[in-house]
């Protein structure tokens, strides 16, 4: 299987179709706005005008895109790629959407035998640039392997998670995660700076407990310097704790601390911190503490 | 520096009053229940029937207790050791409590010309028995470099976190991060479950990712094995909660996360199991879910 | 204005038809469940087969069904009512739903030329019973001022609250602000409880201060007697939590105790409450407290 | 019993000494600050410079302060109270205060034979002023019903709730529920107003149905006027909040909800609001969610 068609170059799309071709893939790229494209054609993809078109030769066709609207109109809607595929052809939609999305993608495709994997990733910009993402994937478990050494030249580790909507499912468990442990580092550094701790010291100390996590170094040095450049924007965290509020709903599972966070994240796209890195809102809990976590 | 009076023989004064008899201090032991002193005893300890006779020689005073109501009984109530220290002498109080306790001794010691620093630990029972803990000191620079050799061997890694009362600041800001992540685990790992994803591949997820944490992998497979096994009581965890968020209180610093997960440790030490490990909390959010995690 | 089409006989919609009835109009219902219809045919109802039927010969049609998908089904799917409403009759729907549901049905029949109101109602099975509702109303004003007399049969008061879908928002308002009250009231009665208050004489306290609520003496009251008859179900109330927070979602308005009650109301909903009274939900809170309110 | 030393004078004692006088009591006042005595010896009140001296002829004492504090240092500390009441004399404590304060002053006036009930207040100043406060009593039965028609001349109703210190519990329960109140108001007045209600229609609304509260119609108006004059100031309702969350940990008593309103008040303290209006917190919900609530 060498012949990709990769659907989406948003920050993420981009990084990935990119060490495809690198990894000596085939890619036909296609985005909404083209503009995207060229960096890409510049790296030797084909660029395609339609969805239709970016599909047409492909064995695997790959989609990362922003959201469970975006998924719709790409597949059901005007992007009109279910009517596109044929049997045979494998869809990998690396979206981070509900699993519900999900399901509804991989029956509509099953009914035209078109084979069906989710797949979303978690990292951001760096990883994604890198290959250094991690994927989690649901699906039947043959197709799984028959595509993972693709999903390995953009991954650190790929994870089987189960059948159909188990890797968006995952993908929202691990999301959750994510933002109580910006939560938890918003909560402690704003406590420890009103405390009279030195933020860099305590980040020494997070550093090596059994309780640290990559996280807290990264986004606990950029909050010091007061850099909230984008990998990940602040709005797609508020997409995704809406997402998880929903699967919470669905599952009927009480999050309290999570559902006390996804209320911290609103107050913080309020303030215009949306297009920020999503750790910017840790400085809603500055915020209401009175305080600002920097070098002293 | 080779004589030390070790106060308090807990789940981790044992431990540590242990490794320093290893290395090769003469130690002199006190416990308010004296049977605990024995294997210490057996390993070399001189056994004390008085905090007043325990200090008698001693060049170093470290304590260890339970809480602040035990500090405070032992150094101005009934244990005297205020009236029964001297000039010179270094006490270390290792205890997790409020700083503001912390001060109180501090200024105590201050007026009597005894040298203080705060030194609590990170780290349970099996960091205590090894050597392995990580310690955070408040108190005079030149101080903590008088007594470092004496906590390293105690410890992993020791941090100077500054004045008087910056140890114990340090440790209930690591402790909100340590309860917010066990609380983020229980949450992730009943959401996972009950959506049916296997246990054990969720941790595998987790194991690997840039939000990844010791505590998950240690902890996660104990409540997959449901092995509740006490390293840290739960009843400790809810204490040390009630202290963060006096501390929170104190600074007036908003910790909405924390607080929503307080209450669900509260609820957890009603269901009885307040002398389980502290990750048995999480046995509540299942409760709140209806659901268990474990092997499938 | 006689002759009104009532569509959907649930626990409300069948007190509001039998008011109608009271009230001299010419009612002709229809239900999904035909069985129904029975007692109001017996008050002088016709009953209609289809909702086609129903409306045929209305002025005015009346809708009042469980929740959006409902709606949806009744007025775009198989229920097929968009089709068969012509121009100049009058929707006036009373369910409660998302405000989005409310402006996609009244651009649907703007369409046509229909005329249309959202409605809901405050109160529950004794008040659609007694008449004793409190309505909302979205629209024109001057089509409310056409159908308020019918509206006035059905209630204390009548409300008009603005353009299209202020009813339904004003309603998630109201129950929010309902879920608080019997939030606040369980936590209070746990509280006093398991303070050694007797929970009569809290009722007795709170029925006079400033801060007393009709809500808190009945269903104060119920729970001392342990008395939870569905009124309004559970499982109801949390449909409506889940309402209210994708409604503050999609305003981005913070509402962190709301969101704290949804999980407690989760959680009751797990223990298999959901048909019970929403009262219920009290009994959560007894069970993270260890105790129970009741007759001492 | 005529004779009436009343020890406290802010903005609470102020009108229940002046009701006492006009109701025909001789009273004596002491405050902290001597001039707010001024305006009570114009009613007719005798001024002492003392406790000792206030309470010298008096055959009921009673005690408004404004902290656990304060009732520390009068009663035990430098006001020396507790030495100066004779066995016979009636104290009636109406601070808001922890019940274990209560007990404590309690158990010690027991000792000297001195009487002693626990009776704080619903109501603030206007209350206050025209003796309608709600009076909630904690003590001996007969001593409650010797004391009565003294409580009565400052209160619409008076209630006795049982043994020592289950009046102190009572005004901290019934404190939970009007912060609970003022959070669900202020919750509901940001939404509605996000969402194109009007904020006075939502009022006109709130104030007929089933879950009406006279809070809301009287800090509702205040908040669409942007009237935060102090009434209860917002320093105060922390200090309650603080006081709430130790009494629910005390008894170990989940309260999420009250939790998360109490993060919020800490956040509207910290924006300078602490001498406005307990109300002026609902400020921080519409900080949070990027609105105002006003007159259209």
């Amino acid at each position: 299987m060498k012949k990709i068609a990769y659907l989406g170059l948003g920050i993420m799309g981009r990084g990935m179709a990119g060490n495809l071709l690198k990894a000596g893939y085939e890619v036909t790229v296609w985005n909404r706005t083209p503009e995207r494209c060229a960096p890409l054609v510049a790296q030797g993809a084909k660029q395609a005008g339609t969805p239709a078109d970016a599909v047409a030769g492909a064995e695997v066709v790959m989609v990362c895109l922003s959201d469970d609207n975006s998924v719709e109109d790409l597949v059901f809607g005007s992007g009109n790629l279910l009517a596109n595929v044929r049997q045979g052809q494998i869809v990998v939609d690396m979206t981070t959407c509900h699993p519900d999305t999900t399901r509804k993608e991989a029956a509509a495709y099953a009914e035209k035998g078109v084979e069906f994997l989710d797949a979303p990733v978690f990292g951001s910009k760096n990883e994604a640039a890198n290959g250094g993402l991690w994927i989690v994937v649901g699906g039947k478990k043959e197709l799984f392997e028959q595509v993972k050494p693709i999903l390995e030249v953009l991954s650190e580790t790929t994870h089987y998670m189960g059948g159909t909507a188990m890797g968006t499912s995952m993908k929202l468990v691990g999301n959750l995660v994510v933002a109580s442990q910006l939560e938890a580092l918003g909560e402690a550094m704003t406590l420890a700076t009103k405390a009279g701790l030195n933020p860099e010291d305590v980040l020494g100390v997070l550093h090596v407990t059994d309780f640290k996590s990559p996280i807290f170094d990264g986004v606990g040095q950029a909050l010091i310097n007061r850099d909230f450049s984008t990998h990940f924007a602040l709005k797609l965290m508020l997409k995704d704790a809406h997402l998880i509020a929903r699967f919470a709903q669905d599952l009927n599972v009480p999050i309290p601390a999570s559902a006390a966070t996804r209320e911290v994240i609103k107050a913080a796209v309020n303030k215009g911190w949306g297009e920020l890195n999503a750790s910017a809102f840790i400085q809603q809990l500055e915020e209401l503490a009175g305080v600002q976590v920097k070098k002293q």
